[in-house]
């Protein structure tokens, strides 16, 4: 029993959290075996499955110091359906191995469990699986599972020269939210929200995908870093205009100043907003901002034709 | 660097890394994107996919004294591969999230990386996927997809009275080995390298789906907690026959007596051997042997009609 009389992990037992976990749950159509079985079956109606992982370590990915366990749950959740989002598919399920030490309290694991299947329901998806295991600290590892409808994949490699890059989706907010966390800077509430759960914008995968995108990834290394990625794939160089970032920039503004940092820095080099960003042969769907262009040439990512000598992204073993 | 002159984690990088882990894998057939984009796509041939996913901690499911990084990554794919065979499936393709310190030596990242695919291979599957972060122990978080075949997925709820119940591999290995590596004793090499990579029988799960199983799971728990949740599942009493068990507690007598344990106990309580367990109508197909019947009654495992007094199983939160 924890401090405050609640039950803990090893005294409750891995069958029965996963018990509650699953208790009154309701899965999407599709989902013809969920949780309670070896494994779940989902239901893969073009015959293919898009998959994708993240690990959240406790301490490197997330602070609980920060972080409420539901905020957890959304983040994890929200992470792996962007990149889903970015193939161009919908999220159809999840499944989710979750380590944690056996004195930690039960209702803080069902509020984990509960932020993860708010989040996964407003993309019509369900959590039908998953793993619970003791660990030394908290580890979240999420699996998605996305439905193409029928469409090619939008990979990293289709852009190419005279075609437009656009963003859907809020860039710098939640780099602007870490450094106030970290730094201890009161105030800008919305931005420090904004990083503990993200906001990536759902539905403009698809929207993207069926305008004819030719490439797309989201932000999560930041944007000059995941641009990177595409220039590299697609073999051409990319040149932002960071006046078409203006309106990111200003709404980082305020904090950037708390924080002493330039806001073009957040914005360009600031990772995990799960916006997502593609290549667009010419007019972009609703929702979607031009923010540069694709040439021929080495491949490279500018600002304003010039190469950025700021910070240039988030790295895992920093 | 490390002590021994290797590169580190931290020194390589999390894209580096990935750039080594993925060169020169060759993927199967079905996998249309691999590594290297937001996602992978994998064909899903009857319009259903078979998902599980479990998670190794560092310390807790193997430890890094004991086992080679290599045997690390062939029990993490064959305890999830035999998640899927039990569903009566074919495993297609895995992906994995990979935890570690940055001081991690490079190598005995590639050395995981090698058993996983080693793994896969032998099961006609590739590694789509995954992701790498660092964490203040190893984790290793797999999930394992699958394909029927246009079959029925074997569950564990389908038993009823009057079947019998079959075993395709062994038991009590693994406990086994566990004991042998936990109290230092010599010898027995073949027991102890079981506990390090368990050997599920591979095939067998569809082996049995085609033969009519009726109720299906693999042993991580122990053969009684699991056949414990197919009598649940279904509502049935399991009587096993301890006589049908003698090829195990035979293979397990010395070890156990050298332990000061009950080889019946390793063979009816150890978890982890990964074997498949089994109700079928009639006749069971080549591979499989049994062990028991199943009876209409409260939900119940007994061994010789009565009930077992000797340990139950693994848990978790132990």
């Amino acid at each position: 029993m924890t401090d405050s009389g609640e039950p803990t992990l090893h005294e409750l037992g891995e069958f029965g959290m996963i018990d509650r976990l699953v208790s009154g749950r309701r899965q999407p159509a599709g989902v013809s075996v969920g949780p309670g079985d070896d494994a779940a079956v989902v239901s893969t109606p073009d015959g293919r499955i898009v998959v994708s992982t993240d690990m959240l370590v406790e301490g490197r990915h997330f602070r609980l110091d920060w972080s409420a366990p539901h905020d957890v749950g959304r983040k994890a959740i929200a992470q792996n359906a962007a990149d889903i989002e970015s193939m161009g598919a919908r999220c159809s399920s999840f499944v989710v191995g979750f380590g944690a030490p056996p004195d930690t309290a039960v209702p803080r694991v069902q509020e984990l469990s509960d932020g993860m299947w708010q989040e996964a329901s407003a993309l019509g998806a369900g959590i039908v699986g998953g793993d619970l295991v003791a660990s030394p600290q908290w580890v979240v590892s999420v699996t998605a599972l996305g439905d193409l409808g029928g469409r090619a994949p939008v990979l990293r490699s289709g852009a190419r020269a005279g075609s437009v890059v656009a963003v859907a989706g809020e860039l710098g907010r939640s780099a602007a939210g870490y450094l106030l966390w970290h730094r201890g800077i009161k105030g800008f509430d919305e931005l420090r929200r904004w990083h503990l759960v993200p906001r990536p914008p759902y539905g403009q995968g698809i929207a993207a995908a069926q305008a004819g995108a030719l490439a797309m990834t989201d932000v999560s290394d930041g944007l000059l870093a995941d641009l990177g990625h595409i220039a590299e794939a697609s073999g051409v160089a990319i040149d932002l205009a960071a006046d078409a970032l203006a309106p990111d920039v200003d709404a980082v503004s305020a904090a950037a100043a708390a924080a002493g940092v330039e806001p073009l820095a957040l914005v360009l080099a600031g990772g995990e907003d799960h916006a997502l960003v593609a290549c667009f042969p010419g007019a972009v769907p609703a929702g979607w901002r031009v923010i540069g262009t694709v040439a021929d040439g080495a491949p490279e990512v500018l600002v304003g034709g010039r190469p950025w000598t700021g910070p240039a992204g988030w790295q895992s073993f920093d």
